[in-house]
């Protein structure tokens, strides 16, 4: 009887030691520290700062054409789907006829952004600049579809097109210049004035990595249909006739070229070999070719030169800024 | 009698033959093509192209205090008197009593432009931003006397300027922060956040080696008195001043900085050993000082940051915009 009656009390005092140790353990655990994953500074593999939301107004549309570099595209996609200040990606689809990865696409969801596929009818170079209704913010940046920028470039850049949104901001600057005989011809650095003795100018920012305003969109879509016959005619173009509109609509140079940190071209990584239509033998003499049809076209040369080459201070360092002395 | 005639013959063919000799000479002479002076690119002792004139609205003034350092101020003079655009030169004597050197000046002309000796009759930092009445252009070069910047350098900062009109452009960029508790410091890019991670920023152009509009000056005078006293008190701030004037005014970044290619501090050089007056003990501290009193009186603190740096395109070299790839 009395082996009994201890087996009891053991017991009893048992769930009662394992009921106390469990609300002693419970109370400390919620007086610990709370974790705070958003503390900025702190190194730890959870506490880069959350992305912020912006408002349309400070927010941009990638319009990304792509040709026959499917795989290429979609790895850049992983890359700028997650760039700052973005709303939207807008593909236009060349690949006739091709089915658009919409299910890979949504299958490796969820994602930062929407996306849109523009199936194209006809492979044309300026399907690019349509006025896409799924275009909701008023700053393009159109992109190549084998160019890499990096994200401070492009934040930086598109700070600098808010306070120049009348003009193509962006990384690839280029020239013309004019002949004694009056006769334009179309180049980049290596063009430069020999005797000038005072630096390089462009007249010309690209369209292939820069933004602008979209209202240009639908002022391209106005044109006389030489120019667009002329782009159809050359599969090139379209972006010298986009700064020819930029710098009738301004009377000022089309571009403010910002000199990038971290640009790359992927054009030799696409699996389908396909390299892009500035390797054929006549792209270059083509585009002094659109030089003079277009101003010819134009009744005049509306572009403009200029030497500014904006950088973003002190970064990526502040050697950027720092005098010999 | 043939004799004395034979004589007469030849005397008379000689004289002849040298009339036609100096007549077909000279002929040749005015035919042969006229040497062109001014013609670009022909590497001869002489070629350098002439200086052109520049209307009013194309040039600038520059305003320089000078104080106890009369040999380097003629040795910077000697310089600046040649830089294009220039229109007129202003010098702010704050050497009080002491006689300007205009005699010096005089015979050593003569001189690219007039210069100007304003002689004061104290010796103030905030002298050199009175509105000078020799000042016929909009544009203003205020240069501290220790300082040579390069030609080009000016001829740039001075065309962005011109598309920058209401701001001050120039080569020293500083910054001031916020304490948490809303005490301001003064600071440069050593005082860059750690945690941002994401380049430098300034939020005031020093004026030291800038340009700026001539209407500012007039700010400046109109200025309640207690920031003239601060600035008296102190013998500093006024650069900081007229930045708080420019902030106001535009609601926008007060300055744009342009990166100096060839930008050199020759405080060194003076025979008279005095440095200059930012080597004092309290110099800095005073700045901080000064951007606390400017807010107390502005009621509010209208600094703004930009990150904009601007270089010139292609100068000295294209190396300067080539990407990496």
């Amino acid at each position: 009887m009395r082996i009994c009656k201890l087996h009891g009390k053991i017991r009893f005092y048992f769930i009662l030691t394992v009921l106390l140790l469990f609300i002693v353990g419970a109370s400390l655990t919620a007086l610990l520290p709370k974790v705070d994953h958003d503390e900025v500074g702190v190194l730890r593999r959870d506490s880069w700062p959350r992305q912020q939301q912006h408002s349309l107004a400070d927010s941009f549309t990638i319009i990304m054409q792509t040709y026959n570099r499917t795989d290429l595209l979609l790895k850049l996609l992983n890359h700028y789907q997650a760039v700052p200040h973005l709303h939207k990606v807008i593909i236009v689809w060349n690949n006739i006829g091709e089915k658009i990865p919409r299910e890979l696409w949504d299958s490796l969801g969820p994602h930062p952004v929407p996306i849109v596929f523009k199936e194209q009818t006809v492979n044309r170079m300026r399907n690019r600049l349509q006025f896409f209704p799924e275009l909701e913010t008023e700053a393009v940046l159109m992109l190549d579809d084998d160019t890499l920028v990096s994200a401070p470039d492009l934040v930086f850049s598109f700070s600098i097109w808010k306070q120049f949104p009348d003009q193509i901001v962006g990384f690839v600057p280029r020239k013309h210049i004019s002949a004694p005989s009056g006769i334009y011809s179309y180049g980049s650095f290596e063009l430069q004035n020999p005797e000038g003795g005072n630096g390089d100018k462009y007249s010309m920012v690209l369209i292939g990595a820069a933004f602008f305003h979209r209202t240009y969109l639908e002022k391209f879509q106005k044109l006389p249909s030489e120019v667009h016959s002329l782009i159809d005619e050359t599969q090139n173009c379209d972006d010298i006739a986009m700064n020819f509109v930029v710098a009738k609509h301004t009377r000022r140079p089309s571009g403010v070229f910002v000199k990038p940190v971290d640009m790359r071209n992927h054009e030799r990584d696409a699996s389908s070999g396909y390299t892009g239509m500035w390797h054929r033998a006549e792209h270059l003499l083509q585009r002094s070719y659109c030089l003079n049809k277009l101003a010819d076209i134009y009744g005049s040369m509306p572009l403009q030169y200029s030497n500014i080459m904006i950088s973003q201070f002190g970064f990526p360092s502040y050697a950027n800024h720092m005098s010999k002395n």
